[in-house]
């Protein structure tokens, strides 16, 4: 079965972005302190396109998340730009330039339809009106067999999580506070849907908390 | 220099203590949860003068955070009993009968003068109305050069946090969610005041994540 796995780096004081996210600053006040972490590492330069880099313990973490995923689900904030509907004049190819770093089909989880948007190096962007449940469907057809990940934003990982949909939950816990932005778990409740702690990385600039289904 | 050391469990999500604190549910709906861990431990049970118990990853933790400690400073919620003035005719004995487990004087924060409390066991309760420096600097003299501890609540341990005056913390994180409830980090701001993550240590039940000054 084609699981549904998320990852996420998260502050100490639970926030997954600074707050005032805008264009010009995504990640909010102080949310780029909560990536720090992962831009040395050989494995997350690769698929950039970067060469050379560090190993460390975290290394193996971003292999295993990158490991047997056909199609990425994300929230309409997280693929970015401005808030309602597209901009017919101009719209918003993404953060990530002509060549994105995913290599397989991505799904939009917008209010506002439009046409798929088909970049290079296999990446497409699918926006899809129906809801989470008919992303997660489209994502696993054009996963063809292997997993489907989670990119986030909040909302959607939240939508996800409340319906019990997440699979594997990897938490990259980062030993700072930012003090106000957006909180991971908010209106997620006490139920964690059969996801239970299975295996733990510590490392001095992130801990790997990875939840799973036993 | 005596040192303020903080411990304290928190949910995933964050929380100190479920929703609907009471006399009779002190840590509120499911803040139990948040310390299953710790009761099967040989080197919790010793302390509350219980025979046996268990041994793990988390003994040395325990076992540390109780090393060369001379005084404790609390919150009036965690010494507990009812808001407002103390009752004259039956004031508030705290949480843990005739020989509570501190064995070393106790300063708690409140707003509400009273005669110290002197219990079995080496445990007495002093009640400082003059605020948070004030109770730090009795508590140190108390300690005779040993360390304080700061056993909360999560507003005690904001306004130690705050004021930068906390050299340690030791945060036991369990992997569960409460879903509402008392915040640990909630006004706290975005700074740490010096402290950075010093040590790791993981267990299925629990990850033992200490801060300290370098």
């Amino acid at each position: 079965m084609s699981k549904l796995r998320f990852r996420i780096s998260v502050s100490l004081d639970g926030y997954i972005a600074g707050p005032e996210q805008s264009v010009e600053n995504p990640l909010g006040i102080g949310g780029m302190r909560l990536h720090e972490w992962v831009f040395p590492l050989a494995a997350w330069r690769a698929p950039h396109g970067l060469e050379g880099g560090e190993v460390n313990e975290s290394s193996r973490v971003i292999e295993e998340s990158l490991v047997n995923i056909g199609a990425t689900i994300m929230g309409r904030n997280m693929f970015g730009g401005h808030p309602g509907p597209w901009d017919p004049a101009q719209p918003w190819q993404g953060w990530w330039g002509s060549d994105p770093p995913f290599h397989h089909p991505v799904f939009v989880l917008t209010h506002h339809a439009r046409a798929p948007l088909v970049l290079e190096g296999g990446t497409s962007f699918t926006f899809v009106t129906e809801g989470i449940e008919a992303a997660l469907e489209a994502a696993r057809r054009a996963a063809g067999g292997k997993d489907v990940a989670l990119a986030g934003g909040a909302k959607a990982a939240q939508q996800y999580l409340n319906g019990g949909l997440v699979d594997e939950m990897e938490l990259n816990l980062v030993p700072t506070l930012l003090g106000a932005g957006e909180r991971l778990f908010e209106g997620t409740g006490d139920a964690l849907h059969g996801l239970e702690l299975v295996r733990t990385v510590a490392t001095p600039k992130v801990t790997h908390l990875k939840y799973a289904r036993r």
